[in-house]
């Protein structure tokens, strides 16, 4: 393949990728026909989206990955920067931040937020993402070292609230964005400051003392 | 209409609200047409949602109602024991134990929990649905009550919590609600283990302090 094509091909994949995101966030991922974002992109050939795609599942996981390895490279980084600190709110900035400062990165409108919250609450797309998501090596590496800081949580209440704070994380993001994008008022004013409550609500939830088991 | 027309047509309406909820989880709302809902049903005529529902936004608000107003008796209830409490621990299980004692009433496999989680994150029926669960007057007495116990927390940083809370609730309930149907071990071995360390985690939650802000 001459280059100049590569590139035709490459832009025309970024383009679908784009366009997908949007109609996916506004509509849902199953009111969306491949079709429909064929066209939406402007695609002369209506099988533009099984071309460089495959499936609508091949497309859904692309657009997560192609926000994922961003996200996971801030994450990678600021993990390099508090390698062995033992203050739980470093770790928890570790877990926020680099979604945030991804999300904060894209401008508004995003859509990302809203996409990456459906899909991962839906039926058919749940596992598949979830396991794309939650391959990120640097993402075991903090859960890790959290549970390491709460030794004297049992073994299911940390699970359980590492579930909170993965589900925390995620769908305060998705109504951030959303309530930007329609202009009503969020409650925090920006990205950061989004993240610096997200970080104090989570530091409480895990230092929160368990109740006497039944 | 004769008494045992009216009671048929009261059955008939069960069946259906019964049989969209699971197909609306297994599949996904937008993936279940009203003719897939109304011959899962047993219904002859292929209308039978259109007669009794009119469209499928008014069979999702059918769904949320059936058992929001149970979810409701049982926080007004709660609500009655509890007035004056001035422990936080009481008000966030009031919060949270209406939602899971329903869910736990409901046997294995219910599935109202994967669809209010999914419906709540859709583009397509997250307000209409979020104003019928958000109209409850003993939720918002719940809210009032949790602000005023928590005098020193800026007013954003309330708003902010109050909606951490929410989509705790919901989207954990919605996790082990599918972890027990997929015979996946969830971390708690009981609704009421889930209710407790939910309880614990949104206590920590709202008494963290809050880091100096920009």
């Amino acid at each position: 393949m001459s280059q100049g094509k590569s590139d035709r091909g490459s832009e025309t994949r970024e383009l679908i990728l784009v366009t997908a995101e949007r109609l996916f966030a506004e509509h849902g991922v199953e009111a969306v026909s491949n079709r429909q974002v064929s066209e939406a992109a402007g695609q002369s050939n209506n099988f533009a989206v099984g071309y460089h795609f495959g499936s609508k599942e091949e497309l859904v996981v692309a657009i997560v990955r192609r926000h994922s390895e961003s996200v996971e490279r801030r994450r990678a980084e600021m993990l390099a920067e508090i390698a062995g600190s033992p203050d739980l709110r470093d770790w928890m900035s570790c877990l926020v931040r680099p979604t945030t400062e991804h999300l904060a990165s894209l401008g508004s409108p995003s859509w990302y937020a809203r996409f990456i919250a459906q899909v991962t609450t839906h039926p058919s797309w749940r596992e598949r993402v979830s396991k794309e998501v939650g391959s990120s090596r640097a993402l075991q590496q903090i859960i890790e070292s959290v549970f390491q800081l709460v030794p004297r949580l049992p073994e299911d209440v940390r699970q359980d609230r590492g579930n909170m704070s993965r589900l925390l994380i995620a769908h305060m993001c998705a109504e951030r964005e959303r309530a930007l994008h329609e202009g009503t008022a969020p409650p925090r004013s920006t990205w950061e400051s989004t993240a610096a409550g997200l970080v104090d609500a989570l530091v409480g939830l895990w230092l929160a003392p368990v109740s006497a088991r039944r």
